[in-house]
């Protein structure tokens, strides 16, 4: 056996321990009070702002080490943390506590002629892999909303915030020991190796549920790829807004803007505008104007090119690709139906949007665009767990199985059927 | 290229093909009426009748190639129709009709402090594939149940049953037509070699979003660990009956037998039998006594062998065995915490059961096991969705993700969010 094969059998034999650590802390969290969990999370939040200066220390390692290796400046960005930092970190998860307990609602129930009630109880998923990248606020964050779902998690972080994870994880242990709950209910994986990744994404000999990858798109395309078990996760949002004939124009130049432009980075911003031919012929140019003057490259049609000479000529890639920047594509279509059509072939089934005062049209659009949220009059930007009300997120799933959209404590449940009886048999 | 590549080649390019047309019908069938897929449904039905002597034609057919490669006779008893199972084939379409469509209902709503309005509807998978084996009924089950849930169908099955479900295809396709929708709507895979599975299992190029395996252990086995696309499905259903300390003998012994004996073969029959330790002394042997005068073979641990000298030693392989036969496997175990146990170690997440007059005791037992179906005082063989009052069910999963428990119309649908606004933009 030589070093690189002794190396990865001892990851392994680590990951392998690691997982049926989780199974057993998953068992004991199904059955915990939503006190105990809130008991929890609000010890480890009190944690969090006592060992402010270990946290800081700690991620001071991270941050210079970053540096050396020269890395860009929005990366060290969302790598540093500060006082303020670590301490909305610590409220989020006061927060989450605050959030009602998703465990044991009952869904449905029924009564059969034979006598038999049935009831569809939420229950806990069971074990949830996490994998992420250099945020070290995804560790508190995360494994805040997988305890509050009563699940247990396992926390992969990426090898360049590793210290700030520890230190963090460190809190969150704290917390879990002051409620009497497990210790593995919250497990990080102690050495940031590759290997270990690739174990999670074999499911740990079935001991993973589900795993949720945080971090840019190679991360979610390795996942999605490899995982042997369930991925709640989005590749990419090329999120659309399509501006009807029947649009105020106002409201169309405001919301663009705002799906656009505030910020660029994120999965739900608008990357592409549709705008209908039967729209007033100032429309498009008011538009593009509008995009152009808050500092947004505008990539159109010829159409679009006709409307304002700024325009650069799209090319078919433009309608497929996630710029995560102030960069658009926008393109004249032939009504609402068109729109559809195109969100059909380029779309990610993540986020549309309609903006019409007409609202058979709108109906139409909200029925017929196969994405996860599909939005009328108002900004793609509005795709996010905290806007819809769900308190926070572990991120925004596009596929269509169990989770769809923003992922939620009630999102990270399943459930399961219990049957009531009096000593029913069933008839042949 | 040799004859087998050509061939392969060729069953690619008629696998693709079908996809696209799948995926094209699922546009059309997510915004179809609920009228217009029942009355698709009933004129399917009618077809049926009309066509019983086509069909009794084609299935004589299927049953002679199948006697002549002789064929047990339980695979030629699933396999041969008769004028009254095409009855009751056309009358399950017609149940089919009689259930509330799925698609549409409003899962939840709400409104944001910012004016917001969001809904949460059920919509259609997709396009779902169902590979089955030698029930021709299945053809119009399975292409039903998704045509009522407004999805597209690939139906693959057996070559031993081809021909029958040829001429039942035939039926489904007229209704389809008659109600003005796509043909493609439901398609079968018309010629029945092995390659098409492949391709299905690796997801049409995006074109199946879940398949459903209906067949014996191998078919379902081979599902799940090639296919790249979600299954819904359950590969085994070893199920238990505990009775505890506090169950009425009588209660207990009815249960038991029904659980084991009513039918063997389906995936909801008990296959072990838990039995408290601290029941009244009477109780076990009373159990075994009227199993094995039911005609059931009983393999049990050192107390059931003593409760009765015709009870057999059971391994420990007995207790991670699916019989599917009239053979069950006896332990006695120390309380309900001991069954629970037992249970998360050999169960597969299918059905169990606790007879008990205790409440406390099976409230914890309804909670602690996580299997889609618990069930108290009452059978495990009711695990099946026409007793859940679903109707019809395409199969029972066991796994954690989306659909658990019976597959119904309900199960065969996801959800999306509508939001509708009035122009709200997200604030930085």
């Amino acid at each position: 056996m030589n070093k690189a094969e002794r190396i990865d059998d001892s990851t392994a034999q680590m990951m392998h321990a690691i997982g049926l650590q989780a199974r057993a802390a998953a068992h004991v969290l199904a059955l915990a009070s939503p006190d105990s969990k809130n008991e929890a999370l609000r010890a480890a939040a009190d944690a969090l702002r006592e060992a402010t200066p270990a946290i800081l220390a700690a991620n001071a390692k991270d941050v210079a080490a970053a540096k050396k290796a020269g890395r860009p400046a929005a990366f060290i960005d969302r790598l540093i943390l500060d006082d303020a930092r670590v301490a909305a970190v610590a409220g989020g998860l006061e927060e989450i506590a605050e959030l009602a307990d998703p465990v044991g609602t009952v869904l449905a129930e029924w009564t059969r002629p034979n006598g038999l009630k049935l009831q569809r109880v939420r229950v806990p998923l069971g074990v949830i892999g996490i994998i992420y990248e250099s945020r070290p606020n995804v560790t508190a964050d995360a494994g805040a909303l997988a305890l509050k779902s009563g699940n247990a998690a396992i926390l992969r972080g990426g090898s360049e915030s590793h210290e700030s994870a520890l230190a963090i994880h460190a809190c969150l242990v704290k917390g879990l020991t002051a409620a009497g709950l497990p210790e593995a209910a919250i497990q990080l994986v102690p050495t940031p190796d590759r290997a270990a990744v690739g174990h999670m994404l074999a499911g740990l000999d079935g001991n993973i549920d589900v795993i949720v990858p945080r971090g840019g798109k190679s991360l979610v395309e390795r996942v999605q790829k490899e995982a042997r078990v369930p991925v709640f996760a989005h590749l990419e949002g090329i999120c659309h807004t399509y501006v009807d004939r029947d649009a105020e124009l106002d409201m169309a130049v405001a919301i663009t803007l705002n799906a656009k432009m505030r910020r660029t980075g994120v999965c739900g911003a608008t990357e592409t505008l549709l705008v209908d031919k039967a729209a007033p012929t100032n429309y498009l140019p008011a538009l593009v104007k509008a995009l152009l003057e808050a500092g947004c490259e505008v990539r159109g049609d010829a159409a679009a090119q006709a409307a304002d000479a700024r325009v650069k000529p799209a090319t078919d890639a433009d309608w497929a690709t996630e710029y995560l920047d102030a960069i658009i594509a926008v393109r004249s279509v032939d009504g609402v139906d068109a729109a559809i059509d195109h969100i059909a072939r380029y779309g990610t089934q993540h986020t549309d949007a309609i903006i019409t005062a007409n609202t058979k049209t709108a109906e139409h659009f909200l029925a017929a665009v196969d994405s996860a949220v599909v939005v009328h009059n108002a900004s793609t930007q509005f795709a996010d767990g905290g806007e819809f009300g769900f308190g926070a997120e572990i991120g925004i799933a596009t596929g269509k199985m169990h989770a769809r959209g923003p992922v939620g404590v009630e999102q990270l449940t399943t459930f399961k059927y219990l049957v009531r009886g009096t000593g029913q048999t069933r008839p042949k």
